[in-house]
């Protein structure tokens, strides 16, 4: 079996059993709770899992680890249970982060299914409920992603006491701490640029959708889980840094990519309404590039159209201008610098020899986004 | 200096340590990232640090502890920062909790000062950014709330790395897990309670309104704080179970006082509106109880009040009901029966004596809400 297959395949059944085990402990407070729990196993059923893989071939990196064969055993190695934790936890915080990122974007759907808080808001408006549906269903999900915050950290925890040794543990839950840290803030950061009025200066505003680039999403979905899988198996300094020194720039190519989807990616693909970025008012580095373009009288109505509530027609109109402005190029150009630059610097790292090859093959899936 | 006193000084320090470790750590995210931590920092401040008590408090039933020599030490004991750094970590979820709790609840004011999602839309309004201040407010409160989940995580890795033994590390850790989830999941009932049209049938209802109560307020505000501090100090299982014996009723009693304080509270000491908890139709077991001695048409015009906008009027006259119901003498009663079983629990429990004496104390305090 291909091995991404496999491991989507035991992360799901982790899941599962750790959700199992979560309502059975928490049955005292009786059947209404377990709601939260049936939106938890919903959202978590499928999903692509990318930190996941991430985290395995960090560990994979440092110590020889064979999924199938471990998978098959009775009871699971250490080294399995460490690595398959880890990726279980990342993919719970991600969840949580996801359902958190959805009231705050407005979104109603996510993977081309109600987001969470439209799940519950629709449980209140079919069971004919007194109050506000909609704030219901905020409420609920700000409950459901701070419970699967904390279940994330119990799955992190489990996978540290099954670390290679407790120094390894110690810098492994070190990565994840200034993960956590690092996403909700550079997520702020994100919310606060889409309140600004205008646009900074060129250079000014690159720096700051490039800042939340690399917060948000370059390292909190690549470099992060390569790290934490590797520190987990043990990994040395120089290990570390080979994993970000791989990481980060597939993770600044896996999110460019995502900035070029979410201006010109097909809705059935991407599961979010056409151009949703652009009727969001992302200042995303494609968009900055775009702008920077432009003559100054196209540029204000270009301003003047982002973020506002967009049909059909005006998206294709700004699509095309940003076709036009050669910003797609340029950023098409830094996705392939990026992915070079990464695929670099794994000749002669420090890296596991199949590890380094699936790592290879990943980035290229990651530039693509083909998940 | 008194100690409890003398621990609310202790927690504040180490708290602005935290979060000025946290701003240094986090810098690279720029200065508009800081507005998180700058509102961390005024929500934590002050406070009545309850949950910090009863930790350290559960902590020195098991071992002996003089946080006043500690304190004053160059290089702090492992106890001590066990203990203390408990302590924090029990604040800052709170403090995650109730920032959230507050979106939930759309309460403005918190403590007689603006809420987190209200700071947030404050500087959104005085900002003159665009967009929706209101919603911006809500999304920053809710990352706020995320990180500072995190955060108190990391004060209890720190806590658990100095627990008298990995075995109590293990124990400590299984209680704060467990809190986490009962306090999500018992907030989840309290709001799906607020929704429902109708009371339920009477002893239906007043199980519903106990479990709340018991999961959401009582096991969180006390009976876990005990636990995780006990467990850390190395607690055996008798001293665990003398700990849920005391916190438990102690946990119960205060939130029943916080009930009476809901609906008859002094705005002034409970910085919050009167009776709020009217106001927000909350269908707690003192209005359960009032509910039940009312004759039917009675009945019918207090449930149609109940989570109205109320004027002051108003609000006096469902007072006056509740009160002529004669459920505030049976609230008292059951404060009152609560208290006794716990202090009777403390006779002969495997607690050592300058704690249990504290304890007693600090039980008197819980159920006056004397902090």
């Amino acid at each position: 079996m291909e091995e991404t297959t496999l491991l989507a395949g035991l992360v799901q059944e982790r899941i599962n059993d750790v959700l199992a085990q979560h309502r059975e402990e928490l049955a005292g407070l009786g059947s209404d709770a377990e709601a939260l729990i049936d939106e938890a196993e919903r959202f978590l059923s499928g999903g692509k899992r990318f930190r996941a893989q991430f985290a395995v071939l960090g560990f994979r990196s440092v110590r020889g680890l064979d999924l199938e064969v471990d998978a098959g055993r009775g009871e699971p190695t250490r080294d399995f249970t460490a690595a398959l934790d880890a990726a279980c936890a990342l993919e719970l915080f991600h969840a949580a982060a996801l359902i958190h990122d959805d009231i705050i974007d407005r979104s109603d759907t996510r993977r081309g299914r109600p987001a969470s808080h439209r799940v519950f808001a629709g449980a209140h408006s079919s069971g004919g409920w007194s109050g506000d549906a909609e704030h219901f269903g905020v409420s609920g999900a700000i409950l459901l992603g701070d419970v699967l915050q904390s279940w994330a950290d119990e799955l992190m925890q489990s996978a540290c006491a099954s670390a290679s040794s407790p120094a390894a543990a110690e810098r492994a839950r070190a990565h994840f701490n200034r993960m956590r840290s690092e996403v909700a803030l550079g997520q702020y950061l994100d919310v606060l640029e889409e309140q600004q009025p205008t646009f900074a200066e060129h250079d000014l505003q690159l720096e700051r959708s490039t800042r939340i680039l690399v917060y948000k999403s370059a390292k909190y979905s690549v470099e992060a889980p390569l790290l934490i899988g590797a520190s987990l198996a043990g990994a040395d300094e120089a290990q570390e840094q080979a994993m970000s020194e791989f990481g980060l720039p597939i993770g600044v190519a896996f999110q460019l990519r995502d900035d070029q989807l979410g201006v010109f990616g097909d809705a059935e693909v991407t599961g979010k309404p056409a151009g949703d970025d652009l009727i969001e008012g992302k200042r995303t580095v494609l968009v900055t590039l775009a702008r920077e373009n432009l003559p100054a009288t196209q540029r204000r109505i270009f301003d003047g159209m982002l973020g506002e509530q967009l049909d059909a027609g005006q998206v294709e109109m700004l699509q095309r201008t940003i076709r036009e402005s050669g910003a797609v190029e340029r950023v098409e150009e830094m996705i392939t610098r990026n992915v070079e630059r990464a695929l670099a610097s794994l000749a002669g790292a420090p890296v596991r020899h199949d590890a380094s090859e699936a790592l290879a093959q990943l980035a290229d899936r990651a530039a693509r986004r083909d998940f």
